[in-house]
């Protein structure tokens, strides 16, 4: 009877709802009311009908449960539960998509209700994994984390990354529901309205699942319900809708995804929807007051290296990790399976219950560290730089929820030697320095980077660290100061001839190349540029008014890198600007080999000298 | 009997094959000898036990079977493979890994038995797939596809889009391997020897599975048989092995990846391998002599599109594919689920047979494109530009196998206005330049897409097409011509005062400058640069001796755009470069409004060229 009397509240609220979806996209004159009709009662069971707890009025509590719309497009839907919980007007509801609303074409964090900006497909369970992961190993808080899913995105393979990961982990807070309503942008999806393939496929990877009619109240309860119950076990809801739902003349018909109404085709919408009681308003059951317990910052450790032994800047990356965790306790280290390469182990084997294994899946290691970070920690992440740009899509849509995430990329450039191309990170400085507002880091040596490691953790936003895998001498003593935006003159006259900026492995080429030239009476200028972006212009342009020329010496490729970075900076000086990069295709030799067959060696900066001085 | 005596004679064979693989990885120093000998048998059998046909001589022969190790680093075991071939020496395995040898750390396509690079896991399975889809849709010949995978790499989400596809599209002529040795780079894998929890989701993918042992010669003789009569349906054959198989101190142990044996190792290896008959050769099976058919390319129309009727250029994207396929006959056009927004879909309707809906799954996609250029074909392939960042990686490898394929990411920039920043394509140039030898166009009207289109087809090489979604003026007549590395100065007098060079979008903001201060008496030079890589040099040069200010304006973030790539053509000129770029965080608007804000409209080139003149 209870039960009754509670689908008829959430029949009315979802009534509501629809009419909000209609009435906001035919403002906007886009977006996509039918991938939202599809999806309402299986939202507005889960909102209103009584397993979600969240506090409405404080969207950042800790213990708040978790929602988060990985079909991004329906965004309408999204705006107008917030609505029907009283936290939007109607009035704002038709801003929708217009310049300078909260409520923008896809979920943007510029909306206070959204975790996460979400819209590019296959990202939200990676998201919502990283929640997850948060509640069950670190807050220990019991909020539940649900994601909305399409059925056209379960074709990407982060989903299936995210899958695997959250069962292997046993995220029984986590509830991802699936809206089957068939229909792709541009057709049938892979599987249409097979439930059962989904099902198939879904448990196969360690999943409950639950495959029920997404438009039947009663089943939609009943579902929720048992998520809340099960145990050691993700669980997936697997909804039959149609698209559309609620308007005769758009359900389940092809050629209307991402289409709003016109207003007379509204109006007929309407006439079918019936009465709208404008009056009722969903409630949402209040999460209990728990908070998490929070570690207290220490001061780290100091740095300590002997200064006659190279240590490889991927192992200072290491040792930075595991020194500075007393002093950042939000810290959470995430890798690859090669945290015996990048040296996140050293953390792993300190904190092993602040460091999780994300197997070879860099898309979903990516979306789980924003996930994370979303619920205030602090996560870094690591693989091979090469393997980094596989994850570039998440890379790109963590800017867009003003991301908290340090990156790290290991075997930076052909000095890797003879593993090959296939392992060189060539292009990853191109591919962070494009990202708004990051921080692109690039050490030399172990004191550097244990230092630059610790301005990472310090700064708010996307950093990205890059290094090496040969040992590099140390250069610097423990109490040398970096700072993001910085750069070190190393060698510098008042004859300097030719100023040579460099960074990591090339540093020490350029270094050695000043001491063979100064036996010839050539004296140079030798620049670390350990911060790459933000550039030092400062420095870098005081080198164009003291020297004739500027060499540029990098192991990444021409573009996007640190001799375009330097052009940039130094546009107003005529000062010719050589890059030394890597332009032949790479192979496989040693080091030393490579630096010199890509010119980009202390032989090739002397080479290069000798021809301008 | 026959029986008896072939397994006799391959484990003669893979007996040899183990000793090559030590001795190789040996003499390197370095490399993967337990990944390669725990798929010895299985790459033995395969090669040498009367399933693979392949005509040794001719490693290009359309209808030879095909073989991809996924699994790159096992290149040991594929370079051994075709020593035990006759058609590699022992002296020739021992310069692997070292400079100048085509024997690369991981494989590439350096050594002519190597179908495409890999090393970058998880991406062997979408290479297979594209030649597999090949031989049953397009060239129609009956070669099979064989991919050996690792058990680590299958935690890619990439693997799970190719095997979803392969299954959808009924690739009987697919057969994937996975080499379940237990052990990933750093220890266990996820499912380590649980065979079961791979047969259970590979078959729930519509695949159909073989679990054997993996060292068991007549098991695995039996699954290739088998496999060979499956119909409808891919194989994957689950083979459960041990890392480091032969050589008692490595088999099964944590700790033993990616290191090579020292010498003293390596005679105590030999000791426990036992006699090596170095006169035995293995026999490959010639497949028989078929040809594809070759379509006969004819002339294309001509190019038709009205002076007043603005048309977007990714609608002129699908009409040029339509247009020219019959002067290119080995076309194919790729798309993931989006033909009805990349306009791709104009091809699909006229050429139903060459187009392959790919699903929502960039990664596979694209890999899948790689394996069709492999086979001959021109792939273009589309979808968001936002969304090719999904494909990073896979893009990225793809330089490494000199691949021919054509990328159009449309929906590029800010000027795609309500949907907001998710599906903006704004770090695509950046991403694309950074790939080797790539060109990068990016076409502004209707005419020019269409002869750019074709010269894409033309240009053997990575081709990025960058197009817009708004509707554009035509500003070309139908006999202009475009190429590669070139640019149209469109507006240009002896008095300009100020260059503007401009691409797509940003071109016509140019233009609507022009007319404007024209009135006002300020000329300045309008240059369309519409090949952004290779840059034409010259005409950006003149351009900087012509006049006192070059402004660059795009609808792209400010690094490595066109910007950053003008700049890198005029460092040797003191000339200021300004550079109106997307600066700050993008949001939803109608796009004049975007192009307003992020100050890339006609108003902003105004006021900023009032400022210089």
């Amino acid at each position: 009877m209870a039960e009754i009397k509670k689908t008829d509240a959430l029949e009315k609220l979802a009534k509501l709802i629809r009419y909000f979806i209609l009435a906001s996209t035919t403002a906007a004159g886009s977006g996509h009311p039918t991938s939202s009709l599809s999806a309402t009662d299986l939202m507005t069971a889960l909102l209103f009908g009584g397993s979600f707890r969240f506090d409405v009025d404080q969207p950042g509590h800790p213990n708040n449960d978790r929602l988060i719309f990985s079909k991004g497009h329906a965004s309408p839907l999204f705006y107008a539960l917030w609505a029907a919980a009283g936290k939007v007007t109607e009035q704002e509801l038709l801003t929708m998509r217009k310049f300078g609303s909260p409520l923008e074409g896809h979920p943007t964090v510029a909306f206070s209700y959204v975790e996460a900006s979400t819209g590019s497909l296959g990202q939200g369970l990676s998201i919502g994994l990283g929640m997850a992961l948060n509640a069950k190993y670190i807050d220990k808080l019991p909020y539940k984390t649900y994601v909305l899913l399409g059925d056209s995105e379960m074709s990407e393979g982060s989903q299936w990354e995210a899958l695997q990961l959250a069962a292997h982990y046993k995220l029984d807070n986590l509830v991802g529901i699936i809206d089957v309503n068939r229909l792709g942008q541009r057709g049938e999806t892979m599987y249409g309205h097979d439930l059962a393939a989904y099902k198939k496929r879904i448990s196969s990877f360690g999943w409950k699942t639950e495959v029920i009619d997404g438009h039947n109240l009663d089943q939609i309860l009943k579902a929720y319900r048992k998520a809340l119950r099960t145990e050691d076990k993700p669980v997936m809801i697997i909804a039959r809708t149609v698209k559309g739902k609620g308007v005769s003349f758009l359900e389940d018909r092809n050629g209307w995804h991402g289409k709003a109404l016109n207003r007379e085709q509204f109006e007929d919408a309407l006439k079918e929807l019936g009465e709208i009681d404008k009056s009722v308003k969903g409630k949402v059951k209040k999460p209990d007051k728990l908070l998490p317990e929070k570690g207290i910052p220490k001061d780290a450790n100091g740095v300590f290296y002997l200064r006659d032994k190279p240590v490889a800047t991927r192992r200072a990356y290491g040792n930075a990790l595991k020194r500075i965790y007393p002093q950042f306790p939000d810290m959470v280290v995430l890798d690859a399976e090669v945290s015996n390469s990048t040296y996140s182990e050293i953390f792993q084997e300190a904190y092993t219950e602040r460091f999780f294994e994300m197997y070879i899946a860099e898309q979903n290691m990516v979306g789980t560290a924003l996930g994370l970070q979303c619920r205030g920690k602090i996560p870094f992440v690591s693989t091979f730089a090469a393997f980094l740009t596989r994850a570039f899509d998440q890379i790109r849509m963590s800017q867009y929820s003003k991301a908290n995430i340090k990156f790290c990329g290991s075997h930076a450039g052909v000095s890797i030697g003879e593993d090959g191309p296939s392992q060189m990170g060539l292009e990853d400085i191109a591919m962070f320095r494009a990202v708004m507002d990051s921080v692109v880091l690039y050490p030399s040596d172990a004191v550097s980077t244990e230092k630059l490691v610790e301005e990472a953790a310090r700064h708010k936003g996307i950093v990205y660290i890059r290094t090496t895998r040969k040992e590099t001498p140390i250069i610097y003593s423990a109490d040398e100061e970096f700072s993001i935006g910085g750069s070190k003159v190393l060698r510098k006259s008042d004859n300097d001839r030719v100023a040579v900026i460099a960074a990591g492995i090339t540093l020490h080429e350029a270094l050695l190349s000043y001491e063979e030239l100064k036996k010839e009476g050539i004296i140079i200028r030798v620049i670390d540029l350990y911060c790459i972006k933000p550039i030092d212009k400062t420095t870098l342009q005081q080198a164009a008014r003291d020297t004739k020329a500027i060499i540029t010496v990098e192991d990444h490729f021409s573009e996007g890198g640190i001799g375009e970075a330097v052009k940039g900076a130094l546009d107003l000086f005529s000062i010719p600007v050589h890059c030394l990069t890597v332009r032949k295709m790479p192979r496989s030799g040693k080091p030393g080999e490579l630096l010199d067959y890509e010119e980009i060696s202390k032989d090739a900066i002397i080479k290069k000298i000798k021809e301008l001085v």
